[in-house]
């Protein structure tokens, strides 16, 4: 790990405030007869899953999280409006590309990994979209199937945030079927070394600030990734205009990536990459980190709609005490308990060599699909209040909808593994 | 029938371009053997349970909603922009309080009542919700427990859309149990034959703009209505800050009801009603009214991901080809045509002199618990699209939320149905 | 409607007992201001919907039903043992066959025929499958497309139950897909004018005790259907094998078709109905008495529950008083109110000529879905007794599990509902 | 470890033929990029969380139950026949009280304990009953409540399966609330060193043919353990009447105990114990072989509707190719990976001396929930031929609705986990 990270990480751990895991709160008494008492933030006991290098890290994000962006995100949410500086916040921290090994990067395990997206997306899932694109996508594109040269100057820039990246794949016809993408690259007529790229590219999180741009594209009618640089291409080339007035995740920044022959060196093309498989590399990494964070995210819901029920009273009583109240409470707390077991346990296989991608179709559409059905039925609990943006719930709502859908929708993710589990396709009907 | 809609209504059935019932677009061919083809817009036939009458102020309705309101709703909704316009327009087509006899007003039955929030609704339930509170809310209590006077001056104002109306009665911390308001009416010290009210009222549609507040407060311990009129209040006594930064609804304009010692005069204050049955009336009122709404957005919403799905193409077949796509459309056309025929099945009754409450409470739990559960599955049917606000259906799909929520959450209904059931109240916990 | 069934009614009309709408107990009293009281039994006071004919054939039912049908349920479920004798006692009283006019068939509405069903499916799903086979597979098909000759002669012994009827679809190979059935007729090599059927149809009820079969075919590659009588099939040409050991629908007998160059005469073969549409006729009657049937297996669940949760205590009260007991309660009662106005809108529809397989599908679908949801949530009321069968609800949870998937399994009627709603089909995958 | 089990299971580890990790069936092709494939029978892998003891002794169970126990569960299902010497076979390989440690028990993990309850119920959930009250109930109870003698003279004839022992808590008026017992023990008037337990028990696994009850009474109003020995009651004191005519698991056999002043000698009173605690901590060493047990009846079904689904053809195409076929088979196996994993969590954190009952109401409710939830789902893969109890999952369905009902029905456990989760209790109604 890289030892600035953990000197920060390690500092925080022998702080006497662990956020999560000491406050007494969250603990009932142990049962008599039992030295263990019932912990419902963790009601199954993750953390003892996790290193202490693990848990520290998980501390340092969260302490960024809770006190950098937490309050931040009810304007940036109602305005649609993305702070760039949290990419170099989160870069002074390490939290980018944490699981990559070298050029700056934290070098950390694939669970640090995905206790850090979890403890983004507590605060809302646009801050993590914005993170996992820049780290899963941009900057495990770059590392798995760029160039060393590319690596060498690209990803130290984007471990600390200096550079913003993003990824294009999906097109305004093809979402979840990027193999019929209608972007081309073709040789450039006149300069030799040099490729150009024209099509469309939507619903690019990051695209309007980025400074490069990972795109994949057909040439010759196979697929090949791109490391298109911004600083590089002439004007009118590549223009990156933004979506405005989504219903969701509006506190991410999400756009279009249009080029019209823009020149791309013939050395920023990915060398041994073809096909599906280098994007889907890329994907399933950002897959997982999605199954930690929505985690996050619902285990905020959870909290919420636990403090409000104890605190809001009718009929005389705390909304707490009713029976139909609880078992929201309890149906979510169990949710978000056997989903960060299964993420974890998809992380360690990764780390391992012993993962496959239909592990990760499994968590990211499970922690998913959990994800929201829970947090729509805490949005229950607030009553009206629900209809206030303060009470932060009807966010993660609309936010965890979008969550579900992008990077595999659900469905798609139930043919992938349908596919698995029977050996045959039902993605194309006849 | 009041003579001028029946007019405006009786020249629209006329008119050939009969908007929903006779497009050939929503018919299939009929199955060998049978005179009847299907029509996915009305799979149970509604239509044949509605008088000529009711279908053509049904289509009146529609017309001015798809017209005049659907394309003022996305910068409505985008910046919590209500139209105080919208009431003048609705008055001047009858809209309002149609099913009040007299003052002006259609004299309509509770179904063509009911057919004009859906209509509203299929356009937006903040819009419907402006409406409901005018009509079923503040001119109801009016009609059924105001003065002569109260009755002859205001209903006619409140049904041309001159007046705005308003209804005060969930206060910050007394929601689902308005029994333990905490506003109070007393006898004004000094000025004979007035009260004075004191106390706030929270999440009140209309309030920052309206004209008359029906306000419910304790006088002597006992719950009573008031009239209370804007243009009567002293500086002070009254003000009414609006509630922004919704989560839904917020193509309505909501907003606080502050009282502190607000004159009204005793003529003002319903003469013979009190405790909760005045407020519950006007509510039941309403309620029956989003049993119907919110079956009119839930077709929107149908409409518009089978409309997506027969033009989406992924992995070469429109998405309306798969399996998982027809069962979602499939799924929510049928809860459509059930909560319909319920809504109108109790909306008979009503005007026959044989519904209880518990009947409204079924079909308001019922067809807002269906309409919010399917359109959140045919939000998916849009894919990463549904993340703009173009799509419509996440804006159906917040809406339906506060929808379910408020005049009774459902897990209230629930309570008030189990009660009717057993006997047993579950509503106070020990 | 045939005199003697009328009168029989009629008798039980004016009898002071009527078992399911005077009846006290199932009311609470009126909320104040309102004159009608709750019935939970018929929350959408769906009895307004029925002629005084209907409801009187619906208590002759129900009578009949309570009085001599449930008292030999138990014996006859746990042992597999059909009695034979039923249909005799509901040729009787009219019940089969109620809605053919002429052929000593009542003649009443489909509406009557329907609740007919629901109280016969009251009791239990078996009895009702084999009044369905008799009825609505059987004679509909001989009414509908056999020969006058036919009708004259096998009609009346039908109707009276002297003869016992089944319907040979489903073959061990095509379940849903009856189009694709091997069985096949063809020319009698020898004797002139008669036909030689040789297949296997399976998990047809009434089988082993049947003494007609109407038996779909294909000859020269076209469905045909044939009008088979045990008593002039020779020996080892016809055999009838009970199907044991069933999961469900025990009450009912279920068995195989097995024919071998078993010889028809000529006319014994539906004239002018060739291809689906002569099976899928029989199949649409009886469908939508399944839809209400369902209804009325969920209302008995119900009441048994209800029943019990008011009179079983823990922690001190009854479980009727719990949220989370109510909860279940009340979403059984919607439903099964729902389902109800739904199937009689279809079927007076249908006595309208208006309508459509679709719309049957749609309550078939449904209704059975609904019903078989709720029956398993109140059979959680039970505890630990519902492995009792003597608490009976699991023995109607078992059954509707069956009833959901026969006549068209879940699935497939979305399908055909997805092809009306999209006009695509999606049963053919690639 | 014992070693006599050690030695089995090794041998067992040894042999080729390992049943389920190394089929080549369940594993698809590794996607390219990749070592791993994906293995449907353990897609997130919870074999890498096994001891290569664990995974022998899993290996010893699953032979066992699948060559001995599965051949004869239909007749023993059908027939209400329980086959008392399976209880000897099961003691004879060791897998009674498995993780007890000495007494001539295996002393495995609590981890290897599960597994071999999940391989269990994979067959029946009642033959998983029969063993889960002999290991969990009575010989837990033994082990740690009874005195040295008690369990230097019962237990290792018990972990043979010589003596069959079960657990009387449960009584007809009180389930859920066992603190309400009736059962009452009093010191003998005349013989000294005597109580009389006088009572009844209802719903006991095994008691019919038990020779040791571990029986739960009031003495002085404090509830008391007794291990009541059958040998030792004078006629009439001591009766076991079998309840027949179950709806589910019918492999098993139950009944009740009546007790009517049996005597009991002081020794056999558990001298420590005293309230719920000692009952509860049988019912958590249960409850927590069920979370594992409820797995392996899971896994069966979507074994066999998967089978079913690519052999079974309509439309032209396996079943297995229909997208919403798919979609049920790829819900089942998630939620059968999940469970595992929560249940091994738990499991290790026992041994570990970190578990509390909280954490056992959670996996104990979550996994009997989806497997029911999903048992039933798969069902409807099998069409009709669901209603034959030749394809098991309708045996599955109906045990599955026990087993989430007894050992604490899932509401209790949602309001045990709420009361954990808010401070508050919401059992008691008012």
């Amino acid at each position: 790990m890289n030892p600035s990270v953990l000197r920060t990480a390690s500092r925080h751990l022998r702080a006497a405030n662990r956020l999560n895991r000491t406050s007494a709160a969250s603990r009932s008494a142990p049962i008599r007869g039992y030295k263990t008492a019932f912990n419902w933030e963790d009601p199954l006991v993750a953390s003892e899953l996790f290193t202490e290098e693990e848990l520290a890290i998980q501390d340092t994000a969260k302490r960024y999280c809770q006190e950098q962006l937490q309050p931040r995100i009810l304007e940036a949410y109602r305005n649609e409006n993305y702070d760039r500086q949290i990419l170099n916040e989160m870069g002074e921290l390490g939290l980018l590309g944490a699981n990559i090994k070298g050029y700056g990067c934290a070098g950390a395990s694939t669970v640090a990994s995905g206790l850090i997206t979890k403890e983004v997306e507590r605060v809302d899932s646009g801050y993590r979209s914005g993170m996992s694109v820049q780290s899963s996508l941009a900057m495990t594109a770059i590392h798995d199937f760029g160039t060393q040269e590319l690596k060498d100057r690209l990803l130290p820039e984007l471990a600390r945030g200096k550079l913003a990246g993003c990824f294009g794949l999906t097109e305004p016809n093809h979402g979840s079927d990027p193999g019929s993408m209608e972007t081309v690259a073709r040789e450039h007529p006149t300069k030799k070394g040099y490729y150009l790229l024209s099509g469309t590219k939507t619903w690019i999180t990051n695209s309007p600030l980025s400074d490069l741009f990972v795109v994949w594209a057909k040439l010759d009618g196979k697929i090949r990734g791109f490391a298109v640089e911004r600083s590089q291409c002439p004007e009118g080339t590549l223009t990156t205009p933004a979506i405005k007035n989504k219903t969701a995740l509006r506190a991410s920044i999400t756009g279009m990536i249009q080029m019209d022959d823009c020149p791309v060196p013939a050395e920023n093309m990915f060398p041994d990459v073809t096909g599906l498989v280098g994007p889907f590399t890329c994907l399933n990494s950002a897959r997982l980190g999605i199954a930690f964070g929505a985690m996050g995210a619902l285990e905020d819901c959870l909290d919420r709609a636990r403090t409000y029920a104890l605190e809001r009273k009718q009929f005389g009583s705390p909304l707490a005490k009713f029976q139909l109240i609880q078992k929201k409470l309890v149906d979510a707390a169990t949710d978000a308990a056997y989903g960060t077991l299964a993420a974890t346990q998809v992380a360690r296989l990764k780390d391992a060599g012993k993962s496959c991608p239909e592990m990760i179709s499994m968590v990211k559409r499970q922690n998913c699909d959990r994800a929201l059905v829970n947090a729509r039925i805490l949005q229950e609990v607030l009553g009206g209040n629900a209809a206030s943006d303060e009470y932060h719930i009807a966010r993660h709502v609309a936010n965890l909808f979008v969550v579900q859908t992008y990077e595999g929708q659900s469905d798609i993710h139930s043919l992938i593994l349908g596919r698995a589990i029977t050996g045959l396709q039902a993605f194309v009907p006849k």
